[in-house]
């Protein structure tokens, strides 16, 4: 069948089930009723603190074809994953779905796991490139990896979509009766935003701590009543990991020009204003439009409401500054980012299905104005490709991409028109992540071309100086200066299915010939 | 049919269902799947700012033979309950099932509704005496009342056992897109936490708020993601009707020597000790006991792990003075208490089902190691009751009585053995609120009784000069000081059902003759 982004997509795909197709950012609303948790009654005198990973697999009763769960927000310094899987390797447990909020390079020893069936299956909403990514690319694993975005994930745990057997939380700060934190102890890796849905749902929920404080932990980020066991390790991971994307704002002129374009793009469309929110990764580009918007705010001495996402200390700044006030925090990209949501009583954690599910009763995306994202690919339909490269190689997941776009009032897609000899408008994008519907602004090096959907911003921008393009000319001006573009030959097989937040099937990603 | 501790219980009662009897405090550990939310999708744009309370009742689709919930932290100055229940019943609504977490005596209002058919059944799990009581014993409500724990009532809502229609949470501190807390504003009653499970749970959630907060409401109590709808209202209620209770030491003599000889029989038996944990009410001779357990721990250099439950002005001082790591708080019962919650990062708000639910992975009740709390009558099996008077009329419910006896480690009982002609130890109680086999000590005035059950106690003080005496002796002095104790007698007519903690019914309360 063709979905609505015109991407063929089977009924039925093995390993992954029947498909539902994806019918419009917001078609498929959920009405349903959420999944029911097991109750299990923890009587006074309790214990549940074990002495080794081991213990816990065996006290969980984890076993072949269960669905594991992680959190990601030690990022490539983690330690726990590797932990828990090659434990569960030695046992000779097989067949298990490792069901991670987020892979990175550091989890390299999946391969292995993945080649001798120990892993079958993964599902997450955030992939760095590097060699787990490459292992699915190639086919490694039985079935295909389902890729989501941050707002989908809970939403599928909470729906009952995703069932989690045993969850897995790497807790830098736990008592012996499971109330923990992230932004407390020696490897403070700021809130545990990805793991709260896991905590709710899964049948059995392991805290695995590197610093036992007495009881009780407190702030309780996740609590006792959740819990079933805590087990002590030497260290939960390394924060020094946690860093990853560029973090200092660009100083590449043509860079700084996009950046500068964006701003004043966001500026003269309105939505620069007091009481704003915004959303902005970590990147060079994406950093020095925040700095731009920055200069803007405090020349006008606008105070902006929040500040969203994946938190990095420029967003830090500009909270101490009183440009937001207040940080709405998933995940911390950098220790400056750590140490505010420890001391900072309005930089704040908040869940994943608060941040971003489509399927509650409102996230935070929905109040987001403005947010500025990358992208690999986008069409000419405004289709935007943050998973695969033009090889076909998987190199990423949604993360909060797909649910930022749909819920902001404004979102820009910032990126060089041209790198090497590659063009970033195509035709049709190797895998849709984002759909057009929901993107309404490129900004690049050589020109600003608006989704026709947004009249509005065209109307606003059309007597100012910001050079608009037709989306179709910046594809034609990419291809002239480094030649035409052209698909990845790809075989049948499924390595990936692209869910949308709302469980829909967006696309699949096939194994390159 | 006749249940664990010796009641006549009916298989089923008109108005509740079938009964599921009482078998022993740990008998029923609930393993089942919790119910499920219902899903419902707010798309970006969605707005919840209503303008009355009328409104609310229209978009929130109330009708007749719902079941509305309230919270009940403004105590006696709480004004939401009666703005919402007289609106309902001005759009001629009947037959309405209130499942509000506290019912006090400013809710007088609700006799005639109860008089009038709108209001034709009850839950709840604080009870003070008053008209609605009154009402409610006198045969006046159609369906029996139905008395919980603290932690019976979001067992209750988790498992679906009690489902909630419509919330009305009212908030101290909300924002227009339903963040709330009840720390900030200027009706701050402290922490909401008996409205947590509601939030979760009911069908739809109305926050009723006096300040309307700048988007993001912080901290977050209560999160967006479970908010239908907020309305604005002059006043959610005046704080100064929170504070209820003595509140102050008592400075009567044998009050002083029973919180004397509970302080030491704790402290023989090794409960009073480095790390321990302590809940205490807010009456003059439970107070007592704490300065005289501050007292104790002060000259020992001990500092205790938390102080639970109910927060007073005294825990507030033990916090302050670093008698307690943390306060783990329920409720607050004093201005001091709220002025703590806003401020002090030690001072945690938990919700009901972390406090006391018995069917989760663990409630805090568990970790508790002393408790000392009240009683209206005991028996001679430690039976205790706080729901009624000997005369049988309604004056009280369990609140967080069965969970903490459950829950802790050392549960005294403190009272004057007479008062009047009356005299609190009895062959049997008018209504049994707490077994006996979760009640340890009884402490009067007239000498200490163990349960025999706790045989390490009886050992440990048989040598000291604490005045042991069998709780049959106790009965025997009060009767030779104040007469022979007669029973009320009652009609057939089931005015409450007293359910215990798990679900299971404990005792029902008869409409006296």
């Amino acid at each position: 069948m063709i979905n609505c982004v015109n991407r063929e997509i089977p009924e039925y795909i093995d390993g992954y089930g029947h498909v539902r197709p994806y019918r419009g950012a917001f078609a498929n609303l959920g009405g349903r009723i959420k999944t029911g948790a097991k109750i299990k009654s923890y009587v006074p005198g309790s214990k549940k603190l074990l002495s080794s990973i081991e213990e816990a697999i065996e006290k969980t009763g984890l076993r072949d074809g269960m669905t594991v769960s992680f959190h990601h927000h030690m990022r490539n310094g983690d330690k726990v994953v590797n932990l828990v899987m090659n434990a569960v390797a030695a046992k000779g447990i097989k067949d298990i779905h490792i069901a991670g909020s987020g892979i990175f390079q550091v989890h390299e020893p999946l391969v292995k796991l993945i080649e001798d069936g120990v892993v079958t299956k993964i599902t997450t909403s955030t992939f760095n490139p590097g060699p787990v990514a490459k292992a699915i690319t190639a086919g490694k694993l039985r079935k295909p990896a389902v890729l989501m975005s941050h707002g989908g994930r809970p939403r599928a745990i909470e729906s009952g979509d995703l069932h989690i057997d045993v969850a897995f939380i790497a807790a830098p700060s736990c008592d012996e009766y499971g109330n923990l934190n992230g932004t407390q102890g020696k490897s403070a890796c700021g809130f545990l935003s990805y793991s709260y849905a896991d905590a709710m749902y899964a049948d059995c929920v392991v805290a695995v701590t590197d610093s036992l404080v007495p009881y009780p932990c407190r702030p309780i980020e996740i609590s006792q009543e959740n819990v079933d066991f805590v087990v002590g390790v030497e260290s939960v991971g390394d924060p020094g990991g946690i860093v990853s994307g560029t973090l200092t704002v660009t100083d590449d002129p043509i860079r700084l020009k996009i950046a500068d374009d964006t701003a004043r793009l966001a500026d003269l469309a309105g939505y620069i204003k007091e009481g704003m929110s915004f959303q902005t990764g970590a990147g060079g580009t994406t950093l020095a439009v925040a700095s731009r918007v920055r200069d803007i705010m405090k020349d006008r001495g606008i105070t902006g409401s929040f500040g969203l996402g994946g938190i990095h200390s420029y967003f830090v700044k500009m909270l101490e500054e009183g440009l937001f006030r207040a940080l709405l925090d998933t995940q911390c990209f950098d220790l400056e980012a750590i140490g505010s949501a420890a001391r900072n009583e309005n930089h704040v954690g908040i869940g994943a299905s608060m941040y971003a599910n489509p399927h509650n009763r409102g996230s935070v995306v929905n109040n987001l104005d403005l947010v500025v994202l990358g992208a690999t690919e986008i069409d000419t339909d405004f289709n935007v490709n943050v998973i695969t490269g033009s090889n076909g190689v998987i190199m990423g997941a949604s993360g909060g991409h797909s649910d930022c776009a749909a819920g902001s009032k404004l979102a820009i897609i910032v990126a060089n028109l041209t790198r090497k000899n590659f063009c970033i408008v195509r035709d049709k994008v190797t895998t849709v992540t984002t759909p057009g519907e929901t993107v309404d602004v490129l900004v690049t090096e050589c020109g600003i071309a608006v989704n026709p959907r947004r009249t509005d911003i065209l109307e606003t921008v059309k007597d100012s100086d910001i050079p608009l393009v037709d989306i179709n000319e910046l594809r034609e001006v990419g291809e002239s200066l480094v030649g035409e573009q052209t698909c990845v030959k790809v075989t049948d097989r499924i390595v990936s299915v692209v869910e949308y937040r709302d469980g829909t099937v967006i696309d699949t990603v096939k194994m390159p010939e």
